[in-house]
């Protein structure tokens, strides 16, 4: 199956557009959860626990690898364990490398063998800055999706993302048509951030109603949910909304802290489903 | 002692320009060093002839994090064990995360964990795309290099990076200007390709004399050494030459095979030496 199957067919026969994002924290763990377990697999269970409370709620799973990578292998080992669990499990639900990676020629081959073929990734997220070659060895595999960061949701991504070009084009609106020209296999995606009304406005535009575009800085970040009316896509399916935070520490001081997560999931999910259909 | 004291003071008292890539490839390892060791112990092995042939010639060592990463574990493993050799053997030797990377706000710290505290890299080379909130946790603390890809030696690089803003400027000269505005510590590199000569010596005449430029783009990718002349800076000791293949597979097929790697890098050095002069 192609990455553009696996992931519009859980779009188009799921009602939600959630994503969870699994940025676990070791610190943020529940103590009783830890208990004598070591750091591996106090992550892993959190997650198990985060992903069976949300398995049906969710369309795909974020997860920012920076979060593993702080513990060194100990946490890279959640990070495989998790990544394994998810694909053995629940093999059609996406799992997208929040990496904001690039790599060119020898070392483009190396990361796909770290993200894909390692850590069964599904869709890798990537910084355009270094243009094609950085993207052309992943986006002619059909297996593999590729997420361009075009504009994100962070207070300085304007400092680049919404420079003028001499065309009169803003940079962030020359990166999603890239994204249309590059996707000649059906497997491209592009992030915008949630807190850019307009300019999210403007890359839905430019990449047309199929192309799922996934979005963040909804909740911490200060974005309202209704600021994406009218931005779902095709049917109001093709959006996917990312919350981390919010969701996986939901059940903070909470009895039952994972029926609380669920709680708040499936939350956001009637929320958006209900705007999708605005 | 600062990022900035430990690059400048090797830059200022070692003769030499070269920055030898520790980018290595296990398959790539001759035989006879695998036996029946592990594959960590293999790379490390590798890594600890390669840096004892060339410990004296070279000013710093870049690694490309990808090949590493790419076995997993395993290569993870041999990372941490050769950016620790060189730490504690090498104290006046910075080593240079090559990652392409860039996180903001809690995963910025993630990433500083993983790189800087577990890695023991001294300078985090970073994609300026999202930009400040990227930057600024790492540029606060002086022990701690900042490289930003300015314009790299790439084909495709040219995509983007010479992509023409709407005040007359190129964007890779905007990201320059932005180098030396958040240069505030004194502990900020770019990176210039040596494949695009023209924005190369744009970009040393915007960061001026003394911030160190990395390049690469020498030998594989195809430049020749004598574009670099003139732009080596202050004193003729501002410029850093990033070599990776050709210096650490020379001895491939030669009965000395460290010999050869420790000659092949001599050789850069005194061919750069005499080039800074000029």
């Amino acid at each position: 199956m192609t990455f553009s199957q696996k992931l519009r067919n859980k779009l188009d026969k799921m009602e939600s557009h959630v994503c969870v994002g699994l940025d676990t924290n070791y610190e943020l763990i529940p103590e009783n959860l830890k208990g004598n377990k070591s750091i591996t697999d106090s992550i892993f269970l959190f997650n198990k626990k985060i992903i069976e409370a949300t398995k049906d709620i969710t369309v795909a799973y974020k997860i920012n690898m920076s979060f593993y990578e702080a513990l060194g292998l100990e946490g890279i080992e959640a990070l495989y364990k998790t990544t394994h669990f998810i694909a053995a499990n629940l093999p059609e639900t996406a799992i997208f490398a929040d990496c904001k990676r690039a790599e060119m020629d020898h070392s483009a081959s190396m990361l796909k063998r770290y993200l894909i073929d390692w850590l069964q990734f599904d869709c890798i997220m990537l910084t355009p800055w270094f243009g094609y070659d950085s993207i052309k060895d992943y986006s002619e595999d059909k297996k593999i999706g590729i997420l361009l960061y075009a504009h994100d949701s962070n207070p300085s991504a304007k400092d680049i993302q919404d420079l003028k070009l001499d065309n009169g084009k803003f940079l962030y609106e020359f990166i999603a048509e890239k994204a249309n020209e590059w996707n000649k296999n059906g497997n491209f995606m592009v992030e915008a951030g949630a807190t850019y009304p307009l300019q999210f406005r403007k890359i839905r535009q430019i990449v047309g109603e199929d192309m799922p575009i996934l979005t963040s800085g909804i909740g911490p970040q200060g974005a309202s949910l209704h600021s994406l009316k009218g931005l779902f896509g095709r049917s109001g399916k093709r959006l996917i909304v990312s919350s981390s935070r919010k969701i996986i520490y939901a059940g903070k001081g909470k009895r039952d802290y994972f029926s609380e997560v669920k709680k708040v999931a499936e939350s956001l999910r009637k929320n958006l489903l209900i705007l999708s259909k605005e």
